[in-house]
Formats: C-alpha cells, sequence, structure tokens
C-alpha cells in the first residue's frame, strides 16, 4: 500500500467537480482511496483521519488543490495521480457545456429573459451580496443561495428590498417554493393552500414533504435564511413574507418554522400575528418539544377546515411569556424547583425538561433525569414527586393536605437561585375542597420573587370548580397554563430566555 | 419562641384526622407552628427539616404519636399541648359521625346494598388483599386503593377476578369512573365516547378533564395500578380492561395511559389492539416526547370523526421495533450515533433523545446538548451535522456528496459501543440524484453490526422517488421511519430499552 501527495498551488475548481474527479480517481482500478480537494484547514483534518494526509499537504492553505491517492501499488498509484489532469479537465468541460444559453452576467441574464422576477444567486459569498444588490435594483426578488455573506451586506440588502417591496431570501437559504417552483434543495410537492416561512432549510423541507405526503399542498414556501430571526436582521423577511401570505388569496393556513427568534423580533412577530385572521401554526425548534412532523400535520388539518389543536400555534405564547417572565428575573435566579402532587405530572414534566435544560434532578426521576439524593434538599432543576412513600407515610396524600407543599413552596422562593416554581393543582372527589384559599397566600409571597406557573387538572363540573380556582390563583400572582405540559413548556422556557439574558 | 414535643406510644390515628388536628392546633394563639403525626422515619425527617424534631423523637417509630409544637412563649406552648387530646377525640368523632349507615365489614354492606356490583377498598394495605378476595368471590368488581399490598397478592386477586370476569383495579389505584360514578381521586367529567385505560392515576385524571374541558366525553376510566404493566403482573387487568372497551358499545375510542409496559406485556398489547376495530390512541409517557394533552386531544379529534393524526397511534409501534433491535444488539453496544445531511434535523434528533437519553453530544448542540470537542470522533451518544462549515468548506454539501456520511457509517458502525446509526435522507432538486444506490452498500454493511434507522425528506414526485428510495434502503437492512421525528424516538428507545436488558 502507498499514499501519494500533490499540492497544486492556487488551482481552484468547484467543490462538485472535485468531488466528481475524486470518485472517478478512486475507482480505476489498484486504487484504495482518493480525494482530491482544496487544502483548507477543515479537508486537511478529514484527509487525516482517513489515512491520506502527507507531510507536505500540512504546509498547504485554502487556494492550493490537493490530490491523494491511496493505492495497492507504485504503478496503480502514479498511474492514477496521471489521471487527475485529464478528468478535471473534462469534468470542468461537461458542467459548463449546456445546451441551454448561460449568460456570464445578470444583465445578459435579463436581457435572455426580460419578464423575469426573481433572481437565483449562487456565487461565492463575497461577490453575491453587490450581484444581489444589482437584482433589486432591477426589480427581481432575490434567492440568495451562497453563504458567508457579511450580516451588514444581509441587512442592506433587506432594507433596500422591504423599500421596494420585494422580497430577499437568504443569504445561506437552501430553499424555497415560489408559486410551485422549487428553487435550490427543494421538492415537488403538491400544490395547495398552506404557506410557509422559515428561517431552517432542511426544516422547510421537511414540512412541506410532510405536507404534500398527506395530501395537502403549499401555496408559497419562503425561506429567509437563519439569520433573519436574530436580533442584528430584526426578523426584516420573516415578517414581510408572513405579511406576503396574510394577504396571498392562495393560502388559507400559515406555517411558520424557524430556531427561537431573538424577543424583540418575537414580539414584531406576534404583533404581525395579532393582525392576521386566517390559522398561523407556528414551529419554533429547541423551544419546545413539538416535532416537524406534528407542526406540519397541525397546518394539514387546519387547511380542511378542521378544528385546530391550538397547540402547535401555542408555541409563540409561551415564548412570549417565558420573556416577559425572564426579565422579573435577576441573573442569580436560574433553577427549576417543581413540587407535583401528582406523580405521572412529575414525570412529564422531566421529559419535557430534559431537552430544554441540563442538570434535572428528581427524587423519582424518568428518562435521562438525575436521582436527587435528598427529597427534602433540590439542587439545580429539582422536580419531585410529593406523593412519593417519604413523603406519604403517615400523612395525607399532598392532594389532600397541603401543608407540606405550602412550606417547601417558600423555602424554595427564599432560594437566591430558583428562577420559577413549578405546580400541579389536581381537583376533583378525594382531593383537598378548596386549592384556592391553600395555596393564595402561599403563592402571593413567593410570586414576588420567583415565577410560580401553575396547571390545574379538573373541570367546572368539580366541587371546586375549575374557573373558581384559576382566578385565585392568577389574583395571587401565579400564571395558570391550560395544562401540566404547557406549564412545564413554560418553565423551560424561562430557563432558557434566562440563559441568554 | 419554644419547641415542645410529646410521644404518645402506641397511639394510632389516620392521617386525615392527624392532619386536621395538626392545623387546628397551629391556629390557637401564641403558636408558630405544630405536627401531630405518626412516628415514621420520613415524618422525623420532615419535622426535622421544620424544626419540630425534639431528641426524644429519635427514639420514636412507626406506632407512636408524635406532637411538635413550636410557641412564641412557654404558657401558649403548653396550653396547645393541652388541647391536643380534646381535638383529637372531637376529630375522630367528627368524621365517624356520618348520618348514614356505615356497616363495619363486606357482609354488613352486602346486606344493606344487595345489588351492589362493585367494591371500594381503602384499608391499610396487609389487609386490603384478603379482603379484595372476599369481594371477588362475592361477584364484585374490586377498586383497590390502598397501597403496600403484596405483588404476589395483586398477582393471585387479578387471576382469580380474570377467571370470573371482573375486574381489580389496583391496588394503589388513585382513579376511576365506572359508569359516570367518579371513584376516589376523579374528576366530573362529561360522559361521552371515550374509553381509557390506565396504569396512571394522575395521567388518568389530566387525559379525562382534557378530553371534557374539550367538550368530549368519557364512556368508562379503568385504573389498574402502576404495576400491572410490569413483567410480573402481566398486564393481566390492562389486558382485561383494553378488551372491555373493545366490546363496550358506548365506547368509540380508546386511549391507553402508562409508563412504558415490560416488552412481554407490550407484545401482548399490541397482539390484542391488532383485533380491534375501533381507533386507539396510545401514550407512553418517557417513551416518547408525546405529552398527556396531545394524547387526550388526538383521542378527542378521533372521537368526532376527524381523521387521527396517527402520531400517537404510532408510539405502540415504536416500542415494538425497539424492543426488535435491542434484542439483536450485544451488551457493549449502547450509544446512537446520528449523521445528519440537515441541521435542523440534527437539531430536532438532539431535542427528542436528550430526554429518553443521558450523554448527548453535537457538533451543533442544541438544548441541552453538550458541545462535541472534535466532530471526528464520537463520544458516547453523539449527533453530527454534516452541513455545518468544518465539513463544507471547500466540499459540496452532504446532501450532494455521500463519500464523507458513509466512510463515518462504517466507521461508527465499527465502534462496539455503536447500537445505531441515526441517517437523515433528503431527496429533491438539488440533492442527490440517487441516494439508494449511494447508501445501499453502507447500510448492507453497517446493519450486519447495528441498527440502521433512517427517514427520508420527499416525496415521489421527486426526482429521485420516495418511495424507490425507501424501498432500496429497506432492502439492504435500514428502518425506514416516517419522519426524523419518528426516526429519532425509535433510536433512543432502543438504547432505552437496551438499558432494561
Amino acid at each position: 500500500m502507498i499514499v501519494v501527495g500533490q499540492i497544486r498551488k492556487g488551482a481552484y475548481f468547484d467543490s462538485v467537480t472535485l468531488m466528481r474527479v475524486g470518485k472517478d480517481i478512486a475507482a480505476l482500478p489498484g486504487v484504495i482511496d482518493a480525494a482530491v480537494v482544496m487544502g483548507t484547514k477543515s479537508n486537511k483534518a478529514i484527509l487525516g483521519s482517513s489515512g491520506l494526509l502527507t507531510v507536505e499537504f500540512t504546509k498547504a492553505n485554502d487556494t492550493d488543490l490537493l490530490v491523494a491517492i491511496k493505492g495497492e501499488t507504485e504503478t496503480a498509484t502514479r498511474s492514477a495521480l496521471g489521471a487527475v489532469d485529464g478528468l478535471l479537465k473534462k469534468t470542468v468541460r461537461t458542467t459548463t457545456n449546456a445546451s441551454e444559453s448561460r449568460p456570464a452576467t445578470l444583465g445578459g441574464a435579463l436581457t435572455l429573459l426580460p419578464g423575469a422576477n426573481l433572481a437565483l444567486i449562487s456565487i461565492a459569498g463575497r461577490y453575491a451580496g453587490a450581484e444581489a444588490m444589482r437584482a433589486l435594483e432591477n426589480g427581481l426578488h432575490v434567492m440568495l443561495f451562497s453563504d458567508n455573506v457579511p450580516i451588514e451586506q444581509e441587512i442592506a440588502l433587506k432594507k433596500a428590498a422591504q423599500k421596494r417591496g420585494l422580497l430577499v431570501m437568504g443569504p445561506d437559504c437552501g430553499t424555497a417554493i415560489i408559486n410551485g417552483v422549487p428553487l435550490a434543495f427543494a421538492n415537488v410537492v403538491n400544490r395547495g393552500n398552506i404557506g410557509i416561512v422559515a428561517a431552517a432549510g432542511t426544516g422547510l423541507q421537511e414540512v412541506s414533504c410532510i405536507i404534500s405526503n398527506a395530501g395537502a399542498g403549499i401555496s408559497q414556501a419562503i425561506g429567509t435564511g437563519g439569520r433573519d430571526v436574530k436580533k442584528e436582521v430584526g426578523g426584516i423577511m420573516f415578517l414581510e413574507g408572513l405579511k406576503a401570505l396574510a394577504k396571498d388569496e392562495q393560502t388559507k393556513v400559515i406555517l411558520l418554522v424557524s430556531k427561537p427568534p431573538h424577543p424583540e423580533v418575537l414580539k414584531r412577530i406576534t404583533k404581525v400575528l395579532k393582525s392576521i385572521r386566517k390559522p398561523v401554526v407556528t414551529m419554533f425548534i429547541g423551544a419546545s418539544s413539538t416535532t416537524l412532523e406534528e407542526s406540519a400535520l397541525a397546518a394539514v388539518a387546519l387547511s380542511r377546515g378542521k378544528q385546530p389543536q391550538e397547540l402547535a400555534a401555542r408555541n409563540a405564547e409561551i415564548l412570549r411569556l417565558a420573556h416577559r417572565e425572564a426579565r422579573k428575573r435577576s441573573k442569580r435566579q436560574k433553577y427549576i424547583r417543581g413540587l407535583f402532587s401528582g406523580g405521572t405530572f412529575c414525570a412529564e414534566a422531566q421529559i419535557l425538561l430534559l431537552p430544554m435544560i441540563s442538570g434535572v434532578y428528581s427524587n423519582a426521576p424518568t428518562g435521562a433525569a438525575k436521582p436527587l439524593k435528598n427529597s427534602l434538599k433540590s439542587t439545580k432543576n429539582t422536580l419531585i414527586d410529593l406523593g412519593e412513600d417519604e413523603f406519604t407515610v403517615g400523612r395525607p396524600h399532598p392532594m389532600i393536605d397541603y401543608s407540606l407543599r405550602n412550606k417547601r413552596i417558600i423555602e424554595e422562593a427564599t432560594d437566591p437561585e430558583t428562577a420559577v416554581i413549578l405546580l400541579d393543582v389536581v381537583l376533583g372527589y378525594g382531593s383537598h375542597p378548596d386549592p384556592g384559599a391553600e395555596l393564595s397566600p402561599v403563592i402571593r409571597q413567593a410570586s414576588r420573587k420567583v415565577s410560580v406557573v401553575c396547571s390545574i387538572t379538573g373541570t367546572n363540573q368539580d366541587p371546586q370548580n375549575r374557573s373558581r380556582v384559576e382566578a385565585a390563583l392568577r389574583k395571587s400572582g401565579a400564571i395558570v397554563m391550560p395544562s401540566n405540559a404547557a406549564a412545564g413548556k413554560l418553565a423551560g422556557q424561562i430557563i432558557q430566555s434566562l440563559g441568554k439574558k
């Protein structure tokens, strides 16, 4: 076995050409493995892990072409090396030997296709911004596939587009489907009445495919690039896209997909959402355990005029509340203390919180949660099941006897590291006849220092009356969520928001 | 301030009586805090943390009554102590002074109410089993609220009940709603066409309330006690409950709630499910990130004849596949290696896996995932986004160029600690024209050693044709799931199942 390496100083080829040549070389007789790549730091690391890094390669830089061949014999290896130049030439010729006209400039393209209204730009990042600006000046929408466009340029482009009523999708926008035409990485999906705005490329592909495979379809799918929802860009195109879909007659349901937007951007999105009559499903990856698939199917149900589950639509509200609560907390406050009377609630809350925050402990650990050493002493994020034996032997169940939990609520609220106290309140026969009266004084005291997040399990027909209990808890300063799941997600989101402060 | 403690040797009172007396004492003038509890280990720990533990209490045991009072002055404290006996007598009198007849034995109760067909048993665990057997012998269904019933007794009771066509709900069954009558801890909910079997008490309360608050209703809600779905009991009553609901004409939709059943129990449940024509929603807490609320609302949608999302129903299938794969793996195999071409998929998989397994690392960490030191070297459960810069500078995107990922698949499959390789396959314009051909040989090789779990993003109209790619991947040994979310959940579930081996 022999490895041969060669450096071609300043020889630039695009990555698809290099991939093809590399594959062709590797397929030659007597060749075990081969790589034809530019001499970037990461390529060198990859060559190293494949046993293709030679000593001279370490001195090469980004603009050098590296050729590495591992062969069975010296003859086979040398012969493969000799084939590289021919293959490079042939491949470049093939990829550029298109049967259609290929104008070299934007101006040339516009002469060929004067009715065009969108430019797809996919050149090196440092040149892409200027070309995109030229397209906007010519009245074209822009899809900017390129990455490595400076953020200042992105902001300038998007502001210019906004003034002209044009869209700039990207930079680093991998996917869009406009008027049924898939752009860049995109799938062939049914046309339909669901409009998508996404700051997540493959996220957009997944939801549009799931929608199409479920028999529904896409009106427009607008990608914005991932940076659009960050503070600097301020969500300019996410908002423009949303407004465009709100106006679009073909669009009956709107689906928003992105990583959690910056709080200020979220505020703007929430404001626009309030003015939109169409149902909107929001999917903020990582802010909740909702999956892309669930959001897509919720949009499908809505597009068929079926009653929405409202669950996906709730995500935006949870984020908004979380940012509001996070603003009230100090820097030292960073943990959740969950005090549950229901064992299942304690388990469900762990499952929901584990992906959102680290350091989750419980006296009844589930999944990847860690066991608590002493049930009477919280550490980091602690979720206590007060129905466990250590609390109930010789005592009534915590759904009946609130005294132990009330004491613990005050204790946790006094800990300067507690940010959120998470509670379940279970109504019904057998439970305490008036949880509102039991909890109100304690919540009033605790909510001065920490966020108190509750859920209530019960109905208005229950002896305690759900609405009455809810009103009492709210009045004393608690945030009451519609389910244990929603309460758990809010608690986790508050901690995430605090982490970004 | 003064703390006074008193031990009453062998004086037993039930916990609700003691709670009431403790509260009355604490409300007396000059009293700061008070506790009247049995001398269990855990009560002593709680007294300690409240500053109510005196030295002599440490010598007391389970059958001793402890009275502890913290007062402002010695006079107030002593006077409160003097009031304890009177309050105990009065409270016991009140709680037993019922206006209705209170028979002392099961026989007496049956004489009073000869038409009864269900006995609710809530006495100390060591006596409860015998009483429950007597009830079964009299042809009564049993709701066994008591805990601390030995598991051998539970098995004997359930087998006896099964022979007679009777139900034993419990032991430690907190909740049931039979023919509209709420038993023990239960809520007043609408009657309707959704039947529930639950091995999770508060879980049953939450789903029944959410269903009722959403305007739908409950036909029957059968609790089994949490141990029923464990290996020893074998799911006897979970299966009997399921079969009863399958036959019940009022029940149109069935909702199953429990912690993940033992694999053998799950096999039996799956077998019964196949014979049932009614839609069934399964919610296994901790086995997926589906929430109680989502499952409840899925059941509501189904009960209204709306197309099911099928998501909740998929959980049972995921568990089944996971157990199957886990059986094929060795003891040393314990980690997931996820190799993603889509950044959003890598993020979503992290969010789904974090609650299920510990030690989740990524080169693009999201939520509570830990950063990977070296993208080229996996550690524990590692999810790699191959679209990150370190892999794509000077190289085509991994959706086009499969070579790097293919190498890594083989590398990970060779690691004796790898149990699952998790992959996304993205179709559409721009992506590789034949991912099936690229991946098949590699998957064939890898799947001999590890479980290969894939999802495909794409449609049958895409140039690559989803069904064709799916067939190729399956043929080469991959498990193909309908979404990235489903694939991620299965991968996590395999690891959980392995942990229980």
